[in-house]
């Protein structure tokens, strides 16, 4: 590579050092006949459906964090927010805004990183941006990614279709993602070995869709962590919603930090897991699909939907006691995606 | 409106008071059904034929300029890179990346600003995501939109389609947008009045398209200005461009503010203008079409594509000389957009 070691303001010119930055740096990696083009849109030919499209920005700090980086992470969020409405995810773009002196060389890395990304869910990178800051204008590198996929016929999924009797499902142990980003930090003065668990979720969600698994309400707990997510379905379909607390798998690890720091593991961040809700009758079938997938061998019914407290969520505890879940109220851990 | 008055961290931590952010202050200005439902995707049902997927973010330097403001910019820039591309724009996303402590009010400006750019350009904000991030992380305020539009069949645009006998048509004066931005940076001390010209372009296009003008190659000179683009087009499509300066349309204003600080309006952004590339048989129809819309008044011919200099752009002086216009080297102005 013959570009500088560092990020200038003129790679974000729109002139000569803009397009190098382009030509030896992005269009390497990401590489596909869309993107090449590099012209102001990618032109695509989908199959015929209903599309998906979502956004998302990235500020996680650290860049760089156990299990990942803010690339991973920008790709695999956009491919899972397209995959809980059971879109087939299909193209990406990619927006960066980046603080002049940045290390070219972290760049490719996290390039790379959505790279391998965007080949394990079988997306592609069609479009992007990038834009330059001044140094301390802004805090190294955002990302935002935007996501474009096709929604099979008679698939619909949404958080408002929680019907009385359904069960709750969870893909996995919860808490590692916010665990680990959190380990990062300065004041962060204990070891643990917490790696997040970001990962693409659209191939399970394939399988239970191609196995006429009926899927009602599908969500990744991310910022706001499970319990908010269970809010939200509770809320909008105007069910109750029960959960077992004993049911919820959490690693030991997590659980131990999360007692030092006083964290509830319900609320800390996921980015590889996702809660369904869907009838009781393709409960068995859901869970051997989704147990037979690497990002999903911690599966459990957590819960169930009920006629009682509508738009509440209370969780049975171990102890035998019965509380009240509400969302998230005021920030936990800042920038943690 | 019951909000603070400033963001806080806890406005972006998906849990309740990102959620009241988002009922109180997004959904009543981008009011439709896709977004309305708030899943993490919206699902679309747009016309069948190939679409158009582009993004950008916004960095613009101040947020609030003569002509406009980074909220305009943002939806104006993703219509105008899908008209570009020959797509009737349809869906934007916009993600927002706001410094903690950020006014409110500013915020809903912006917001309602946005609202009146899709309004007038046909299109809806159907998705999205807020990110806060300390302050003193960021400066201020960014946004990222991306976009997806449809493209009617049998259009094809590219910046690789210029053929040797083609006209190229610049549609207004240039350089308005870079130096009313300029005009407002705190070591700028003369007085201006000049405007940005931002402005969604899809209305123009759409005309020409829809009265059988055969477009090659179609760009708004953004960041790098007219130059640039016109080296895209030269170096994609491997011929000779000639423009001849007099036809260049710039306004006194922009050119006596060049003229003081060195700059040269063939390199400054614009952010409502387009330069086409269509067959000399189609040039008095086009030019007739654009001159008709309020943002094409001051269309001019300003060259033709020869057989000569492939890769290159050569102007004509008023003066009687021959040079060639490069693309932007180096970053005139930081942060245009």
């Amino acid at each position: 590579m013959v570009l500088d070691s560092t990020i200038r303001l003129d790679h974000g010119s729109g002139g000569k050092l803009s397009h190098r930055l382009i030509e030896e740096l992005f269009l390497p990696h990401f590489n596909n006949s869309a993107l090449a083009v590099l012209d102001d849109s990618a032109v695509l030919e989908p199959e015929s459906g209903k599309l998906a499209f979502t956004t998302d920005s990235y500020v996680v700090d650290p860049i760089f964090f156990p299990g990942g980086d803010i690339g991973k992470l920008a790709v695999c969020g956009t491919v899972n927010d397209l995959s809980m409405s059971g879109a087939k995810p299909k193209y990406i773009s990619a927006g960066f805004i980046i603080e002049e002196g940045f290390s070219i060389a972290d760049l490719e890395r996290i390039i790379i990183s959505m790279k391998n990304s965007a080949r394990e869910a079988g997306v592609s990178i069609v479009t992007g941006d990038t834009k330059v800051v001044q140094k301390g204008k802004t805090d190294k590198l955002f990302i935002n990614t935007a996501g474009v996929g096709v929604v099979p016929d008679g698939v619909c999924i949404s958080s408002n279709r929680a019907q009385v009797g359904d069960v709750v499902i969870l893909s996995g142990t919860i808490g590692e993602h916010g665990i680990a980003v959190l380990s990062q930090r300065e004041d962060f003065n204990f070891h643990t070995d917490i790696q997040s668990d970001v990962a693409p979720l659209n191939s399970i969600i394939a399988d239970l869709i191609n196995n006429n698994v009926e899927l009602h309400c599908l969500r990744d707990p991310t910022r706001g962590g499970a319990a908010t997510t269970l809010n939200e379905f509770a809320g909008k379909s105007n069910t109750g919603i029960i959960i077992e607390e004993e049911k919820i798998p959490v690693k030991k690890s997590v659980r131990s930090v999360c007692n030092l720091l006083g964290f509830d593991p319900l609320y800390i961040a996921n980015e590889g897991k996702f809660i369904a809700i869907l009838p009781e009758r393709d409960a068995e079938k859901a869970l051997s699909i989704i147990k037979q997938h690497p990002y999903g061998t911690n599966v459990e019914i957590i819960g169930s939907v009920t006629t009682e407290h509508p738009g509440k969520v209370v969780i049975h505890t171990t102890i035998g006691g019965r509380r009240i879940i509400d969302m998230l109220t005021g920030e936990q851990l800042p920038r943690i995606c």
